[in-house]
């Protein structure tokens, strides 16, 4: 392929026109550049640029998004004027080529590919070679001098035009393909003739022909016209609409569509394709990375018949095409300043870039990269920042599962708690216990769903698999909390605990046998697969110290135990924003007099379980204290409804009937007596704490004892004591009142001055409406965003598998509320709350301790908003910090975009 | 007792005074007036009012609120001045009586009693006699001339100032007054002598001595200065602080003290003591009522130890006295234009008013004497309208117990729906249907709890008693809805419904035993008592045409069936405002049909069990129509969770699975996986339509068919369609398009043209806050503050018994929000919808569905709030349409007050 230096063309005049569709690049000139995005799409936008930038590019023209907006909203209709457009570029794209659009001595021939502002892999298939049809194919023999490569030419081209365009399905040319090769004997594309290549054309046409009722169009300006719709009907189709609801990307923006003249990577062993980028993205190092096929299309790559080669080849098969290369992936990372994937193809020893973008990469790969070009200084600190995903970094803080491994996946669920786990099945929580930690082996446990009498199993569990619940189902929760992996709504699998198996299809999975979890993707696998220990790179401490630098939310961690809290220190937390008390009730010495306590008769059979529970949970504080001194620690006083402690298992009934003088039955009664119809709106949080104050007495004579004597021996505590499900005023006061006097007490007993706060948790949509009234008496306000998102939205996150999927899949809801906060619902709750909590009280300290702590969009939320603070999962922690870090820059820019205007 | 003139008294000039504490009143003239009962408190406003019309009322003086407040912002010290001004008021009322207080010789004797703004029955008891020693004692016996009855005044007033005041426990001086009387071998008090009664106030000293380890105080100034701190501190004693909780009244407003002499009814033949009333109380008949007992003193009626004689008796006893009641009767009554009553005493054929108030009287009562003063031109309709409460009304519209019945109360629950039952204990649905509808006998069905597949038994019963659930549990919504007398939630009975009986404390119940019910106060009677049924009088439709004739909010009625609707329609409903089509899925031939289309495998299925529903449906919604014609009918869309309508007998599963071709098993674990954690928060509403379609196609279908052939006949058919549990605009947008597909179609299949709307529940918090969104697609709101409740507060309304009772009674919710919508968080978001509904949807009609639709407090926010209508229980109608007039008038009256300053 040859092309003329620059022609141009003449837009008519006469008709006044005030906006423009076509945008051509060619010859080292373009009417675009790589600003366009939102206009020319991604694929454009960059073919723009690299023609500006004299790479040598194919050229062509694109078809504007807004030509596409304007065909929806004129009911699939061309706007005036586009046609006119179209065909003035494609004469210019004559001229450049030097050959005739449908000329059948000299034919041009096209590719037309759709190309978003976004990358959608969900949209249309390429077509290539449009503008042959039984004219325009003589030429290209002749032009070519290979009548085979012609009639494959052509056959491809009807068969892609035939399926994308005209809709034909796939299987039809599938099957005349495979009749083809059986009549010539060979089960091989490429060993067909060129006499077999021309009876398909001819037997494909009668196929569409017989298919739509109408013949394949001969006119290739037909073809152009046709092949345009598609792409901007692909724009809705079924597929792209539901990525972008998975995605989130809004549905107005459409699709620009890309004119190019035809290259031929395989006409021959002078020619060929391949994909490289400008690092590895798998490992961030600064090497040239790719791999390439000689004579051979794009398609053949992607389909992975022939194994391509690595690029290093390519410099001894063609040294100068090689270093042409090098020079332009140079020149291209320098230019975008930043880690590029690009496709090529030579054309009989001639180099033509298809395409560059971005890379995709590994997070080990993006935490390098960002670092190494500040190093380089091709990007400053804050650009570094942006280019990392916090979600990605999941992958660094999580075992994973080798990626060269070989898995025999079967069954998906949904990824609740990333990272990898192998292990031993077992179905119940004692067993679990048993075998993982007195025998030492490892093992998942795998349920039908969880209860809280499941914590001491799942404690000792390498990873935990559920049947039932959601993504902040109680297994979820829980196993997020202790960093552990967790699948949970594998619906796919049957459990029956009792005899000891669980049904995945056919196969049938009993105790014992070893199955491997993947917490990151949900894969459920056969077998023990290998797992990679993370590790973390000095890059990565780089990154976390520079997010820290510039953000302003403090990073808080939800964590219940020493352990928790040391994992979280370690990934630079500054502080707890969330100790669950209740955790520590679960512990297996303990529940026993929890439930003695429950289940108590009077006050004073209360106030003897009460107090032998105090030292424990003394002994609980006075451990958390010691890893967080100097830090706050916001505890959170009893929570959840008291059934949730008690037994169902007949024995443990008999042992509590046994221990109080009571016959089982009237245990099981009493037990029957705290069931809930609804528990999540039931007896729980200061509802408890208001009914049987002396519970949270205890709780709170455990920590001011042992804060006080932490403080004796000079250690500086910061305790936070926070009240749960506040939704009126009073019931901060009755609550707040009791816990003072109680902490006054143990303080003037200790002679020890403590700085200590009280504090409630936001989680009740009256306290939010109503935050004027509840901050006269809160010294700070923590969102509880679980419940708050229950409440506000009426979902509860044990049931909404049933509807969840179907409303994010068509769009009713955007993003699962319970993963991202839902900015226009609970989102307006919580400004509203903050605003008006610090209207009363300047100086209230506001935070996050829900799950959504550690959710970047939420953070960024939570940025906006004002808070002071977000609490996560302690693995969680790295990813809010950076993600906190981002929101600021977001912000930033937002501003200064603002301010330009 | 004689008095002198008037007589003035000179406060000290010098100190300089802003405030006044005492008011004096006597001999004709008086300090305050009618119009000061915040100062004053009720008691204290009306002697003075009494006095200035030349009623003879004993002289005394009201140490007003203002003190009382002061009292306790001072802690509980009496405010500057105070104790100057009760010496001068003491001092004129010296002079006025012409006696001394310590006077020896002519002793000056007084009672203390409380009096707040509003009544308090639970605050301090009066004392009587004060000013009594054992020097005035003498003085007090020269002047009766009566020994026996000056000790007897002694020692009644050192016990009563023991126990109120000294705070000895009453039972001490019981004790010494039993031995008293059995030393002088009788039984009576009134049989102890003069010598017995002075040994008694010797003893009495000593116990009070002993008890509080001082004396008794002989100095009667002192007497009066502890008496007042006794009087004030009983303002916050625990019985006066519940009250105040349990009837919302604040707890600043303090208590004024009344000072008063003493006059004695007990001193012989001519002296006595009654009550009366300007009308019957009961009956509220034009006639003079009362009692009154000759030689006796207030207690001694109040004691009940000797009948009192009906007051026409007087007449013939003491024409000259009955003469001068009858006056001061007829001038009161036309002076307060209210029916008063009124307590005096004769002091030896001398009359003296004590007190004089707007008497209590009966619902039937209430609505006569409005109407008849009315006709008496003594008030105008608005004021007649607002002396009816609208609550009361609720004992016309039931049957009720007979007043004259001796019952046996068993145990108290919760007065879930009013009126009265009498019937058979049965325990089962099932056996209820048998019994009651095949037999026809009267049954009450008693169960734990009800769940909806008790609706057939509830149906057919008289009542229903359950030992669960709160105000707003299931079987409280549902025999509201019905009309049917109904308690829930008590938990004094523990109910076994396998073996047949019920137990409350020893007693056991078992079926087939008769037990009554007391809905309007939740008592449970055994045995048959007698009721009265209810008419409805031509003044009840009178105070309801003025009530219509100028309230603004429209009212409707909440109607699932033909009967309530027509029921509702006597009453006065203009329109269904609820008619949830899920109760007639209930129905004993159709929920078998339901089970089976909620257990479909596939959608085919479904279909299939849909398509026989249809003509069910259609018919039951054609008979509502054809009732309510001319009227606006809302249907809702199904509503509850699919589970609530599948059996767990096993026989129902067997019967199930036979129809389906599948194993009991099989049927069970699909059951199974339907179950929900928290079913309030779960699949059911529009995300039931969103995920099953074909459900809501089927119900609009039967609603437009049904509406079409109505509309052929000619008659007028106005549909709202209402779509529950909308929490996103994406939601309604989504049924809404396919609702309105479904019924355009059926129209245009029966060329009509309907005039319908479409609108939505506004019942979770999120659809409240985003009102501006989901008002672009509503035509109309509805509130259903029942889950609106639930969801703000974070409250089932099937758990809250064991925390609500403590949260009332310890004013940390100062009302049951179920009952009455809370103000101050539930409000402020339906205040927040409303305001944001109509910005951008002017047109949007506004109305509200849930219980309190039919409470008077709530049904005056509504119309604060700017609401259209409000729907609530055929039953409430005329409540709800008072309610609305009186809110009117209100409303009108704070206008008036606010203009005026």
């Amino acid at each position: 392929m040859k092309m003329k230096g620059d022609t141009t063309i003449m837009i008519k005049k006469g008709k006044k026109r005030t906006q423009r569709f076509v945008y051509f690049f060619g010859a080292g000139k373009a009417d675009g550049d790589a600003s366009m995005k939102s206009l020319l799409g991604g694929k454009g936008a960059n073919l723009a640029e690299m023609t500006r930038l004299g790479i040598p590019v194919p050229p062509g023209f694109t078809i504007s998004t807004e030509a596409c907006k304007l065909y929806y909203q004129n009911h699939e209709k061309w706007p005036g004027g586009l046609k006119e457009e179209i065909e003035g570029n494609l004469h210019r794209l004559e001229q450049v080529m030097e050959k005739g659009f449908g000329n059948t001595d000299n034919p041009l021939l096209v590719s037309v590919r759709s190309g978003a502002a976004v990358s959608m892999p969900g949209m249309m298939d390429t077509i290539l070679n449009l503008g042959l049809t039984d004219q325009t194919v003589g030429g290209l023999i002749r032009k070519s001098k290979n009548d085979r490569f012609a009639y494959d030419a052509y056959r491809r081209f009807i068969q892609m035009f035939g399926n994308v365009v005209l809709e034909v399905d796939h299987h039809h040319f599938e099957e005349l393909l495979a009749k083809k090769k059986q009549q010539n004997k060979t089960t091989k594309d490429t060993e067909l003739q060129s006499q077999a290549l021309k009876e398909l054309v001819a037997e494909y046409k009668q196929l569409i022909q017989k298919q739509t009722g109408r013949a394949f169009p001969e006119d290739p300006k037909e073809q152009l016209i046709l092949s345009c719709n598609a792409v901007f009907s692909s724009w809705n189709n079924k597929r792209a609409f539901t990525y972008r609801n998975l995605n989130h990307i809004p549905h107005d923006l459409g699709t620009a569509v890309n004119v190019q003249a035809m290259v031929f990577g395989n006409l021959g062993n002078t020619s060929g394709t391949g994909v490289c980028f400008t690092r590895d993205p798998s490992t961030g190092a600064k090497v040239f990375y790719g791999e390439f096929l000689m004579n051979a299309q794009g398609e053949d790559v992607v389909a992975g018949i022939r194994t391509p080669q690595p690029i290093a080849v390519l410099k001894k098969e063609m040294p100068k095409v090689y270093a042409q290369l090098v020079k332009i992936y140079q020149r291209l990372e320098k230019h975008y300043r930043d880690m590029q994937d690009m496709e090529f193809t030579i054309e009989d020893r001639e180099l033509y870039l298809l395409q560059t973008r971005n890379g995709k990469r590994t997070a080990h790969a993006a935490v390098k990269i960002a670092v190494d070009m500040v190093k380089e200084k091709l990007i400053d600190r804050n650009t570094a920042l942006l280019r990392v995903d916090p979600e990605q970094l999941n992958q660094l803080l999580h075992p994973m599962i080798d990626p060269k491994e070989k898995l025999k996946v079967i069954a998906k669920g949904l990824p609740a708690s990333p990272g990898a786990a192998v292990g031993k099945v077992v179905f119940e929580s004692q067993r679990a216990a048993e075998l993982g930690g007195e025998l030492g082996e490892q093992v998942i446990l795998v349920r039908t769903e969880t209860s809280p009498e499941d914590i001491a199993g799942m404690a000792v569990a390498q990873g935990i698999l559920t049947a039932r619940g959601g993504m902040t189902s109680h297994a979820a929760v829980v196993a997020r909390g202790m960093g552990k992996c967790c699948i949970a709504g594998c619906d796919a699998i049957h459990v029956d605990e009792e005899k000891g198996f669980f049904k995945a299809g056919d196969l049938i999975v009993k105790e014992g046998d070893y199955i491997t979890l993947n917490g990151s993707t949900g894969e459920v696998i056969l077998g023990q697969a290998k797992l990679v220990e993370p590790k973390l790179s000095g890059d990565f401490k780089q990154i976390m110290q520079w997010a820290d630098s510039i953000r302003t939310l403090a990073v808080r961690t939800n964590a219940d135990t020493p352990v928790d809290a040391q994992v979280a220190r370690g990934f630079g937390s500054e502080g707890i924003g969330l100790c669950r008390t209740e955790h520590m009730f679960f512990e297996k010495d303990r529940i026993f007099t929890v439930r003695l306590m429950i289940l108590s008769k009077d006050e004073q059979e209360r106030k003897k379980a009460l107090e032998k529970l105090l030292p424990m949970q003394k002994g609980d504080f006075k451990e958390i204290f010691k890893v967080m001194r100097n830090l706050p620690v916001t505890i959170r006083l009893l929570d959840p409804p008291l059934h949730e402690f008690l037994p169902k298992e007949v024995e443990e009934i008999q042992k509590l009937a046994d221990a109080l003088g009571r016959s089982a039955q009237e245990v099981r009664e009493q037990i029957e007596t705290l069931h809930e119809f609804n528990p999540m709106l039931g007896h729980r949080g200061c509802r408890l704490g208001i009914t049987y104050p002396d519970i949270y007495q205890m709780q709170v004579q455990a920590i001011f004892e042992s804060a006080c004597e932490l403080a004796k021996e000079g250690q500086r505590i910061i305790p936070e004591v926070m009240i749960p499900l506040i939704g009126t005023l009073s019931e901060l006061k009755v609550t707040k009142k009791s816990l003072i006097q109680t902490a006054e007490e143990v303080m003037a007993r200790y002679r020890v001055k403590l700085k200590y706060s009280v504090g409630t948790m936001i989680e009740i949509p009256r306290a939010a409406i109503t935050a004027d009234e509840i901050a006269t008496e809160a010294e700070f306000f923590s969102f509880g965003t679980n419940d708050l998102t229950q409440m506000t939205f009426g979902f509860s996150r044990d049931d909404i598998g049933k509807f969840l999927p179907k409303y994010l899949k068509e769009g009713i809801l955007e993003r699962d509320p319970f993963v991202t906060i839902d900015r226009g619902g609970v989102g307006k709750l919580m400004k509203i709350a903050v605003e008006k909590g610090r209207s009363v009280n300047p100086k209230l300290k506001v935070g996050i301790c829900g799950e959504h702590g550690g959710d970047p969009s939420s953070v960024e939320f939570c940025h906006e908003a004002g808070l002071n603070y977000v609490s996560c999962s302690p693995f969680r922690v790295p990813i809010a910090r950076l993600a906190a870090a981002q929101a600021v820059l977001k912000q930033d820019r937002r501003l200064k975009v603002k301010g330009g205007r």
